[in-house]
């Protein structure tokens, strides 16, 4: 049965009455939902795993690799796991409320900005189980009622920890709609999602580049898109090559599959010489598969491939490197301009000009300078939590946290003014 | 002729190149193409003036409004105060390269948040002539490019400004695609405006519900909308009344026409009998039609008309107001967060606690108290500059200036750190 509108409009609506609800509660009375629900995750436990039983069987009945079996598997110590991450998040200072400016205007009137949640937000992901506590929480801490929409392969598992969190909120006083998932695995539902502006603030897909070009297309609501990461590593002229190797092979292959890994690798024509056969047989020994420019082929061994011009703009998530010798930090800047996703990008050099150079034309979320792409992530970054990285740059760009799932509005107070 | 994509494309790439030149253009350079082009605006007035002419010839022939035709009319006056505007936006502080935080991680790794232009921003207005410079020079300031397309009745008055301030700002140094307009009148223009996503960053849409409401669904990439306000002024019964009265007569009556007027005047039961008979003289007098719930009706006089269910979410923009009474502070809230655009809204109260729940609870971008609506608008805010009034939570929210024109990236500086 295909879900209808008229099944997002009861789910919308509960949404919305909720957020305005959460955009008030204090920040202690969302704590404390939040540690009934990290509660909830543990008491609710055999539940959880019996759902996601399921879920495993399913998989297995439909060949998925041993790999993407693994991604959804959920045991004791995964889900405790998730219970703390919750804690953790609860553990976080509340960003709503935050006076972001204040200032008195020359008639007297008193402005102030400050933040508030968002209101609504959808996410649409195609991942482990944990995300639907994570990203729950995280909207929940923020203020904003969260409508929930898993992968297709872990249906069971999310509903069963969705369950979870709201019998378990509800005791500590979470709103009934605060956290709801759409009860189909129907594809559709995203396009009905899509449509529902009314209900919904901001969507957040998280997933392949199918799911997230549809929606794209469809969505009428405001989208913050996890797109790809076609990451770049920049060794130049003046680089500590024992510090670009380290990086590089750090870049590439410490998990190749995550969207902040090094897809391709530029090298400055005047090191390539001596660079690259080194570089090329610490990758090739961890397995790499080398794919070069005419320039860095003969420098890479006998395993190397030539690149075709499609490699500079594909995210391999997996350990194959694209290799480039450039010319110039300009060339390599506008290499990654042009093929880049805008996401992370690192230059390796011990010259502070060309790296201060690289810093600010480079047009991406996070750029680096001799550090590996792998710390653009809001762990790393401190932030405590991270929804996703942005690869847009309205809203929110980079690893997104608390501050991201915000918005904000102003108060002004007057004592009887009037325009003139 | 149909615009087509191969035309939009030709424009994207020169935008696309232009805001990678100009994100990194100092101050004093912006600045001084800033000048350049208002002296061009005022040394190519009698080519401006002459299109102009073609425009209003139009105009009359199409037998558009006295207040229409009003609108679209350029003089030496009106000339002169569009290179004001431009000089003043040269005084304002360059936005871009701001340090928006920065901190050093347990590993050595010094990150900072700094400001940056968004990119290429498109800009759909149907209004005034000399949105296309204001819109234009709020964007070379924040350093972005633009690309506009404004209403079909000022096409000739718009293309000559961009053509003076193109060839003004060239002498200065204004790379080439940084200013453009779309050559063309054709509907379809904005269609194909909205899949340009890999040469367009954000699209702001100001104008009427349905080029909206278009924009909206065809657009691929982020929206920042400039949507109705249907604004509120709700008079508590803790009200000092002559204030309300004042209030509530400017937020009708001072310029109707504008988005933050308000459309509805909320009135708490206690104080109805004695403030709406008297507020209804006031607003009457002046010329304003009031459509009254059937508990205001027989407060408001005999010219007063019921309120149909519509009227609630009505923005009239002329001198019409609905009125209702409500029972509570509650209901005045429930009521504005059900048929409000999320715009501005007021209270009138000397109850201080009143007036804070109500600041909280009411979900718009600006909310006051004891002030009229009127003075939601930048340059009442002080940001000596406005692009416009934002209807969205994402990115910007409510009066938007040169801040809300900018992204963000992380620079992160290591000393060869990896991730382990």
């Amino acid at each position: 049965m295909s879900f209808t509108e008229a099944e997002l409009e009861m789910i919308g609506r509960m949404a919305r009455e909720a957020a305005l609800e959460l955009a008030v509660l204090s920040s202690t009375r969302k704590n404390a939902i939040l540690h009934a629900i990290a509660d909830g995750i543990e008491e609710f436990a055999p539940q959880i795993l019996a759902e996601n039983a399921k879920d495993l069987a399913n998989a297995e009945a439909a060949g998925l690799s041993d790999a993407m079996i693994d991604r959804l598997r959920l045991d004791q110590s995964r889900i405790s796991k998730m219970a703390i991450g919750i804690r953790e998040v609860a553990m976080l200072p509340d960003p709503v409320g935050e006076v972001l400016a204040e200032w008195e205007r020359p008639n007297g009137l008193r402005l102030q900005k400050v933040r508030t949640p968002i209101g609504v937000i959808a996410i649409i992901y195609e991942s482990r189980p944990n995300v639907t506590s994570d990203a729950s929480v995280l909207c929940l801490k923020s203020g904003n009622a969260v409508i929930l929409r898993g992968g297709s392969e872990a249906f069971h598992s999310n509903c069963a920890i969705v369950v979870a969190m709201q019998k378990a909120g509800k005791r500590a006083g979470l709103p009934a709609g605060a956290i709801q998932a759409l009860p189909t695995t129907d594809r559709e539902a995203v396009s009905v999602l899509c449509k529902a502006e009314r209900y919904v603030d901001l969507i957040i897909p998280r997933g392949g580049k199918q799911l997230i070009e549809r929606v794209v297309s469809e969505a009428r609501m405001p989208v913050i898109k996890h797109y790809e990461g076609i990451c770049h590593v920049y060794v130049d002229k003046a680089a500590d090559l024992e510090m670009a190797i380290r990086i590089v092979v750090n870049a590439k292959c410490q998990r190749p599959g995550v969207c902040n890994a090094m897809e391709t690798l530029l090298v400055h024509k005047e090191i390539a010489a001596e660079f690259l056969p080194r570089c090329a047989e610490e990758l090739q020994s961890r397995g790499v598969e080398l794919r070069c420019c005419p320039e860095s082929l003969p420098l890479c061994g006998p395993k190397a491939i030539p690149a075709t011009e499609a490699d500079w703009s594909t995210e391999y998530l997996a350990l194959i490197l694209s290799v480039r010798v450039v010319p110039s930090l300009e060339e390599a800047i506008n290499h990654i301009n042009r093929y880049g996703s805008k996401h992370t990008d690192s230059i390796v050099t011990a010259d502070e000009k060309a790296a201060e150079v690289f810093l600010a034309r480079v047009d991406s979320a996070t750029v680096l300078w001799n550090a590996s792409t792998r710390f653009s992530d809001g762990g790393e970054f401190g932030f405590g939590a991270e929804i996703g990285i942005s690869t847009d740059k309205i809203h929110a760009r980079g690893p997104m946290a608390l501050p991201e799932l915000t918005s904000y509005k102003y108060l002004v107070r007057g004592n009887g003014q009037i325009r003139t």
